[in-house]
């Protein structure tokens, strides 16, 4: 469905009369929406905006929901039992329902009011995914809601991703090969993000490094870094830092001054280096994630080719009742 | 100062229009938000809340945050530098704080418009205590906005739960101990737990075990567990499942089902078990936190002990530029 005819609708089927927007899915799928949480946050004086992993909006949904509120949820398989079932509550609640899938007999499809069958497989044509058409309709609504300014840059942003994330991905090939050959039997990965790329530290820990290579691994917002968990740095543990462009980067820039100072195992992801930087300033941070997720992917497929670990290898994962 | 009284001197002086509470601060101290946050979250239809590490509050404050906000801010020392300055942008904005530290000499006390000098190193009476007082706060700017019809079981709680915590206390010194004993090779710990306890999941991971013992660790939801990190899930890894009461048990209940499946070393602190069922369940869950904090108190002491790690070494927070 086109997502610029989507929000028309949507704002006529409500009246206009959008107050909150929530975010919610499960594993990878919710780490898709980190951005568009952010940028609600970040830049809506008028919607309140939500992230949540589907089960706890299930047992403990937010007091505001109700048929002010718009509900987006994704699910890759479209049959998440969570996912779907938020998508009830959400109904119950009087919500409008926005549901992301791949699948097109998705259960979720039946509790969504609004949806897109996303593409997926093809990394170089970042459009289509659930991140960048979440993104994009969260934009749009906001824009809708009380106009958006930075709209023109950052559709100027949106038609040359593409290219900049395919040069990119060109850029790190190599670079991840060496990673993965160095790293290749190390058991234990911090992830350092902040701003709009925190979501993908977060979603390279739990899924690519957990879920698919069975590797430990943690998140750390950089701003979170210097109070705490920082203690545990020393030249035997590896750190990737992933560095976005914006307004948060001087918090990147930080944890990178110490990394270079106190670890000896340090791997910079850095969107700036990679190109994203012929973005608008004013909107590159909001395409950090899209860029990351190409990129990271790349590290993934490294690690696992070098580990001899297959990406779909899974334990329990529908293999096991839980 | 007390807390009802300031509670009623914000309203007057923001003529009774609170739009936001924003909760600020860093580390340990952002742990002691989390509950207050969800409370927000979960309980009220008027006001908005966000939850932030300073440093990002700083550089991306919300696109609301304005003259009819609030911004709850913490700091043990009173020094941190990034929670000072989100106190400056929050007055910038024409926002009203609230400055909780331990320090009389602190800066940000010069910051804050309300301030508590709080209590700090008997944990056996939480009331003082900066998460207890921050929930307390909470609770009733929610109830002065909109009413909170679970006010009086609240109270109710806040007056027996010193007891609560003291028996939780005596019961899990042995099983502390035997906890360490147990555990005090291991290198890498999981942490899980759901709705208002995620924060201290998050806390015992980066306060108790990689600053104060230098060991690796992750927090991970209890929801978010089956959607990739599980797969880490074998004989050799050490899990602390942290089983709070209320409404997302149920997510809880879920892991450990398969933990004690798949799992050999899982250590379970359950909320039920340590008597915190005595409180009403309508607010039994916002007491969760409360538990925790004083209990896994004991687990990182008992752990301390038994790798000869003292809680206070440092070796670079406060001792090195960062």
């Amino acid at each position: 469905m086109d997502v610029q005819k989507t929000v028309s609708q949507l704002f006529a089927d409500m009246d206009g009369a959008i107050g909150e927007i929530y975010f919610v899915a499960c594993g990878g799928s919710l780490v898709d929406m980190y951005v568009s949480d952010y940028v609600v946050k970040s830049e809506s004086k008028t919607l309140v905006s939500g992230l949540y992993t589907a089960n706890e909006f299930v047992h403990v949904p937010p007091a505001k929901l109700g048929c002010h509120s718009v509900v987006v949820l994704c699910s890759h398989s479209g049959s998440t039992a969570e996912t779907v079932e938020a998508a009830r509550v959400a109904h119950r609640a009087g919500a409008r329902t926005i549901g992301l899938t791949y699948n097109r007999k998705a259960d979720l499809l039946e509790e969504s009011d609004y949806s897109f069958i996303y593409e997926w497989g093809d990394e170089k044509r970042v459009h289509g995914n659930p991140m960048a058409l979440m993104l994009d309709l969260t934009v749009l609504i906001i824009d809708q809601a009380e106009g958006w300014p930075q709209l023109p840059a950052f559709r100027r942003g949106m038609d040359i991703i593409d290219d900049v994330v395919g040069k990119a991905e060109d850029a790190v090939v190599p670079r991840a090969k060496a990673f993965a050959e160095r790293y290749r039997d190390e058991n234990m990965f911090y992830v350092l993000a902040s701003g709009a790329s925190y979501g993908h530290a977060y979603g390279f820990a739990i899924c690519s490094l957990m879920e698919m290579q069975w590797l430990d691994a943690a998140p750390i917002h950089s701003g979170e870094f210097f109070h705490g968990p920082f203690e545990v740095t020393d030249r035997d543990t590896p750190f990737i830092l992933v560095m976005g462009l914006g307004r948060t980067r001087e918090l990147d820039e930080r944890a990178l001054r110490f990394l270079n100072e106190y670890a000896h195992k340090v791997e910079v992801v850095d969107a700036k280096e990679l190109g994203l930087d012929v973005i608008d300033d004013s909107v590159s941070e909001f395409f950090n994630p899209i860029l990351f997720y190409s990129v990271l992917s790349k590290y993934r497929q490294a690690l696992s080719t070098a580990r001899n670990h297959g990406l779909d290898v899974r334990r329990y994962m529908g293999k096991v009742e839980y």
